[in-house]
């Protein structure tokens, strides 16, 4: 489920963008970190899921409403397109259609963007790979669409259940999609890093046998509540 | 698929309320019309259903943030309600435990509370509906929830996809709910009194056996576009 | 799902018609019989639900393929409504948007129109429900549609995975829809009947509690399958 | 998703049921409460919905294991059934066909037995309603089934989610079905008819206007997890 | 959601097949490209994914319409394979049962069968990616089905929402299923190669940077529509 | 849907385990067979899906029963594993939040333990490819969990459709997960075995262009039943 935020026909020119290392380091920490690291909040619905494993990234939205079944201002939002974007189309009403594919992709590379997330379908996914094109949609579906009527390029949208606004950072690998507010990104990217440097601690325990209930403190607190080991 | 915009552990005191008037006007045009009239936005995803044919009101929203199956925030929530509230309640991840009953119905009518939006399950329906106290729903469920986790209250939520923010107008009917922003909410109503004012001439008309056809002067971009009879 | 089966852009003007007389003699033996008279086939999707319990009818089809968000072709296709016609719209995409409301039904009233069926979604449900408009559909939805891009009228049309032809009989009650092809609706109404008159002898047998182990003869093939009892 | 636990084509004859008494007085506490009774447990899927609003029952289970489209073990499992009984079908996979209907409805009152519990989909919806035989079900779907392949009478079973053992107590209201083991009944009874007494008290202070946070002594412990009122 | 068109019990034996050239040529265009050739029809639903990715081809159907949980007809069309072909299998109810394993795809092998599309399960999906036998299915399920009742080989299916007519052709890759019609390959052929004609041109100047809105000269129709760009 | 059998809050430390041996051989005949042998029983939802293809195991399962969103039990259930074991993780009412990570995957595999079976989600999915650490789960999902609520450890439990015992033995694979009762392990396990080896023959036979309709003596049974060839 997903809507746009705003009123239709509108193309926002200007956005602003988060720093570019920023939003690389974000990238190298994953969906998972990252999520964690901002409060559990800013996750996409699940069923988003990447056309191809392996795929790792973090950009700066473009965002895009658009009516269901009509692609039109896809070819609007790549004209917005910089060096390190990613789209995010939010339908403004549920659709599985392909509103993407080999051609639009061929565009967005050629102007340094760097993927798509849909809460929709997308499609030649077999050419979206070979051209390491990553997508992360609702649906994989060859229907196509019109071109009819006008939705809109750069205003808040919600995409898979998460408030997108432009100039926000996506961060989508396997696990899925996060975004991050554009004003939070520094903050975030520095207690992901926390989390992660001690992570490697705790990981090392684990491996050498220790358990969870130990490394954590977490007996007596189960005792507390009334746990029996029969 | 639903989240909190804003971090977890909050309790938003004071919020504002749109004016009392302009939120029943509202109602009484009805979830179609106010959609239509606000341009096609804010409305809940189409899998949000009353407990019972026939509600229908509109009112100011309170909202909540709650952890899956974890329904202490609406305990919270209910002494932050006024007298023409509704609880718009979003979990932090999909969840489909029933939050509320009869026990917090009662609660929220004592306070002059007028409803629950709830993007999770509800339960004790046969109270609620002999209560008349209504309810849209993802689901009907009995499973109980626990009391353990923070959530907010009165923070931005995206609710079965739509944005809703404390003190925004919801409107529910047998056709489902819609949001309306709050500074947005006398320009709405004056649409949406316009459009329901142009509908009972084109009611008439059509009542009358004339076609949409020619009512709404379609025939020659029918046949521009291409349309054949055979 | 569902998809137009011939190419759009067309509106066929005369479409044969069954007799009135064995459509409504359908529609008194109700959806279960039909279906099963005719060798089980022609039965939609079990998400097709009615919008108010109770309706039941018969009639004949004016088949509306619609592109997704897109209700232009419903207009087209109530000037091809006479007396006793259903609709049955099948988007040539998944949809869920509110294609019909209290208006179209207004005009299909006017005209003679009997229903519709819809592989997407209806809205005005309260009005369509006083009106005595039955629908039966797959989702409830406010969400508009636009009018831009043509679909076709009186083609073929899978509508919730079953095949319906322009003037096919539609049987519909609180069990669901079934279509039946116009050239065999004499058959299978006497095949109907025939079951019906047989139920009857059926049903007075089992109320005084006999079973249907004897009834039917099953006891020796249950034991020749080897159903052992315990 | 269900599935039969042991070996198929077998028919256990002689089950325990439960006291007619106890079972009587679970059914007048409600799913809710009797869910919440015996420790949040025993509940089947919230898809299982009634078939009209207000049935209200508790009765002992006569389980069924059936292949996927085949109703042959219905006929065999009514001969089983006693006053008071009510039957629980699995399908061995996934099935929405309608196993059920009016006649199979006619033999079950013959016999005393009150109702149906299944986890695929049942027909007839209007009769049965006519009849006040309620059923609880995935689904609504006139699609018949064949008689050909045995499955098993009297088994435990896994119906939408819950093991059902015969002779298990079934409990159903508007909020869903909820099974209670045969020995458990008693102990269950007396847990659900004390949180029954004890909301006796507390809805009067709730209605009178106190908070559940008051009530409860939420309020320290709210403060303790950092709760921020702002 | 799937049925067939015809009554059951049938076996059509002799069938007309397109030309196999046509047929492979199809097969090298691609899904999307076939879909849009022949005007946006008799595309499969989304749901319908491929066991391993990579698979494409195109064949000519044999089709099967099989009751739920019931395999026994696939044996019967095995027979009527001929070189090229691929089983086409649509249940009279929705099931997810694997009516098809790696036995069923080794006989296939041994007399030309190219595939299998089923709107149901599929099972040994190692062996079968071992084998390059691809499948489009709408589940992996290891449950296994019966032959108690009979079905019909080479009559017209709905399939996944899509008319199938024996002796169609069916294109099939990671973007889904698309069925031509026999009639129809030759001239849908012809259009397919233009599409990619057309394509190559484009891929080059979006390629070299330039847009999709300067190519298809949308900007004029943009502005009269009332796009803004702020 | 899912579901503890039993109270919460306990732990079952001595639980009994099948034959190492005899648990190995179940899996080398992976899923579909072992699900055959044992009369097509005990099989998970086919929802339940590998996070990367080709994993293939039999273990013995540690059950955990576990509220929603809440993975406090995992860590206490891995300190029950041993050599061999498996997680069989159930939450007591519907979830997809991502329970399990990297660093449970590490402290499982230090311990012995070989994988995860969870109907909820999984995240991490990238690493635990990496490590070959395999999950059969119901989503992928990036959404964290708390640790407030106690569930059990080696009760019984419900997970995607099948009870599982603790001790029961789990074979999972591309097609899916079964679940062999232990006390059943070594009978189901011959089963198994010869029908690998009928198998050998009729795989040869169907390979060299033989029918099933020969092999399995089909035809005379198709005749009777009124099969008709045209």
């Amino acid at each position: 489920m997903a809507g746009a935020v705003t009123t239709s026909g509108v193309v926002v020119q200007n956005i602003e963008r988060a720093d570019p290392q920023v939003i690389s380091a974000l990238g190298e920490c994953g969906v998972a970190t990252v999520h964690e690291a901002q409060g559990c909040k800013g996750l996409l619905a699940s069923y988003m899921r990447p056309i191809y494993p392996g795929a790792r990234l973090a950009a700066s939205a473009v965002t895009i409403s658009a009516p269901p079944g009509d692609n039109w201002m896809v070819h609007v939002a790549i004209e917005q397109v910089k060096e390190g974007d990613i789209l995010v189309l939010a339908p403004t009403s549920p659709c599985d259609d392909g509103f993407f594919g080999d051609l639009l992709a061929t565009s967005m590379q050629a102007r340094g963007g760097r993927g798509l997330i849909i809460d929709a379908g997308v499609r030649d996914v077999r050419d979206l790979t070979e051209m390491n094109f990553p997508v992360w949609s609702k649906a994989i579906f060859a229907q196509g669409t019109v071109k009819e009527t006008l939705g809109s390029v750069n205003v808040p949208v919600v995409c898979a259940g998460a408030l997108v606004n432009p100039g926000d950072i996506v961060v989508a690998d396997d696990d899925g999609v996060c975004v991050v507010a554009r004003e939070e990104a520094e903050a975030v990217l520095e207690k992901a890093r926390a989390r992660e440097a001690a992570e490697v601690e705790k990981r090392k325990r684990l491996a050498a046998g220790e358990l969870g209930l130990d490394i954590y403190n977490m007996r007596e607190r189960l005792a507390e509540k009334g746990l029996k080991y029969v």
